[in-house]
């Protein structure tokens, strides 16, 4: 279903996760592989599908897989005749979603919630269960959205008036239920007052910042400039830039920082220039069970993003090519982690824990470590 | 003139500029526009054809633009009536070729040494003084030859056996007369037994990596991986690249030197991860009259290069574009500039000048204070 050109007022662009109807309902994206060009929406209706989807980056970004795949549940248990079918279908379609992608642990911590929920709630009749599965998704679907808003609360208190930012890829509205982690920052500082110019990384080798986060600026109405990779240098090095915030698909238990490759380089450019590096990201994307990054599964993605993708070779035939889709930047390197709770600062394991740790707020759940 | 698809032996490549004829002859030229998918040979029979190939980066590379530019020179006065005619042709052909593109500085040094020559040779007829001029271009044409040969020797003797090696940009065979700066050092390694594998940048916007780095390496049989540009931090980090060579477009007195955009940000992250980081330039790429790289010009190049370029528009139409072509990466971090006269290390004013004031070889003109 396509909706129109590229062009979109944000009060036109429709949610980038919607679920339609009951428990017989279906799951409705944005299919970004289609941004900015068009603006095309995917109905989801199986697990097949939405396990396309999330491989294909149709849908992207570590929170809104986490929903996706929440959702891809209550898909998986449509048509089940009692809760041993229910039971049994969870498991099937967490398995097939857990192999979808391997690097962001959203994707892995709402599985298992919703598998918790369904194993918890055994004693329900089929259409209880289902309701509660459902029910279950569309709390995780309100978290983040609640969770955008914090993190862009504390965020944007880390700015100044008159700065110039820097983010890598998207970590916006399109890779969360809301308005974002790392843009929920800037958009945040925007609905304050403050004026920030926003320098976005267009992130090949799928350039998500040229075609997502420059399209989710342009929408809200914030200054924001497009360069290549390779110019963040420059542009740090004429003092354009104050901060870099940037998201994360998932942080060891020392702070060590998995997201989008070409992150840890920006990192390093950032300590070069004396610039404060963050990471923005919810608290499901800790993965405690990892001491630092060195274990952080890194998923490795076709050549052909590298020299066919935009549709013409690019490339000699029979060149090597490596596309590691994340990197890690150590926990040194991060200022700190802005997270729905506060900022983690110093990024160490110690103040993590403290954080995670922590007593989630009334009507909070933690979900790190619960 | 299309030859044919992008596979090509070495043996079938063609010259990437050759003069064709007499003072009356043309230059033809690779369209590196059309690489790597189809190679395409453009004949110059006037100014204004060479003047849009070097602007649109038909032919590009610092030292092959110098050549084409002295070339250039002996297109501009053909057809004239005599030795007054010819001067004023060359003035004006110099004229209009240095304000093709700004940064390199070969192109000026060029265009000023056949300036030279003709106004020298003035008492000749007119005949006569256009064989001279061929006859300039034609030695600038086989100094660069002899150069890359130089150059490759100079730096082959830096690198060890079973190194990572990376580049960025294409400073190789189609940036100069014969198999390039950089990529002279590793095909000189190569022929002297010395296993390497290339790391190759892909360079956005216009991927010279992509499309003629790699396609380079590939006509010669040596391994190669292609990254995007995002990638070389990482792949530094994981301990693959034990130096890296770039070319330069211009060297200011003190070792500063301007190159594609992104070799900065290639300096700092080898700095971070203490490998050695190698300009490789002959030394008419040197600009003494700039104390420092803060007065190179650089050159800006149009929006669309980075928001249309895979033919397709991968941004949001209203989103502002910074699309600098160079960057300088301070002498402070580069190990060594690799002329044709020898390696300048540690880099800075002394030893630059040391070099280049030292007494030419037999037969060798210093084009840097000459």
């Amino acid at each position: 279903m396509t909706i129109a050109g590229s062009q979109q007022k944000l009060a036109t662009v429709p949610p980038t996760l919607e679920w339609i109807g009951g428990v017989e309902g279906h799951l409705r994206l944005i299919d970004q592989t289609c941004l900015p060009g068009e603006l095309v929406m995917l109905d989801c209706r199986d697990v097949e599908t939405l396990f396309e989807a999330i491989r294909a980056l149709r849908v992207r970004g570590a929170p809104a897989i986490g929903i996706a795949a929440a959702y891809g549940v209550c898909l998986g248990i449509q048509g089940a005749v009692d809760v041993a079918e229910i039971l049994q279908r969870v498991d099937a379609t967490v398995s097939r979603l857990a192999a979808s992608r391997p690097t962001a642990v959203n994707l892995f911590w709402a599985l298992e919630r919703m598998q918790r929920v369904a194993r918890s709630e055994a004693a329900l009749g089929p259409r209880e269960l289902a309701q509660r599965l459902l029910g279950e998704a569309r709390a995780i679907h309100d978290e983040d959205r609640r969770m955008c808003r914090e993190i862009g609360r504390h965020g944007a208190a880390l700015l100044a008036d008159d700065q110039g930012v820097l983010t890598h890829c998207n970590a916006g509205g399109l890779a969360t239920a809301d308005y974002g982690t790392a843009l929920a920052v800037f958009f945040a500082a925007h609905e304050a007052g403050k004026r920030l110019h926003v320098w976005v990384d267009e992130t090949r080798p799928l350039l998500q910042g040229a075609r997502l986060t420059a399209w989710e600026l342009c929408a809200r109405g914030i200054p924001a400039t497009l360069i290549c990779d390779s110019m963040a240098a420059q542009v740090m090095r004429e003092g354009r830039v104050q901060a870099v915030v940037v998201g994360a698909d998932r942080i060891a238990a020392n702070g060590d920082t998995a997201n989008k490759i070409g992150t840890y380089g920006v990192a390093l450019l950032a300590q070069a220039h004396g610039i404060p590096f963050y990471v923005a990201a919810p608290t499901s994307t800790f993965d405690r069970s990892l001491a630092s990054g060195e274990a952080i599964p890194i998923e490795q993605r076709s050549a052909d993003e590298i020299t066919l993708s935009f549709g013409r070779r690019t490339a000699p035939v029979g060149i090597g090519v490596y596309n590691p889709a994340f990197d890690v930047t150590p926990a040194r390197l991060i200022r700190g982690i802005i997270c729905e709770r506060g900022v983690i600062e110093p990024v160490e394991a110690s103040s993590i824990a403290r954080m995670l740790d922590g007593a989630a707020r009334p009507g909070e759940r933690s979900p790190a470590s619960g």
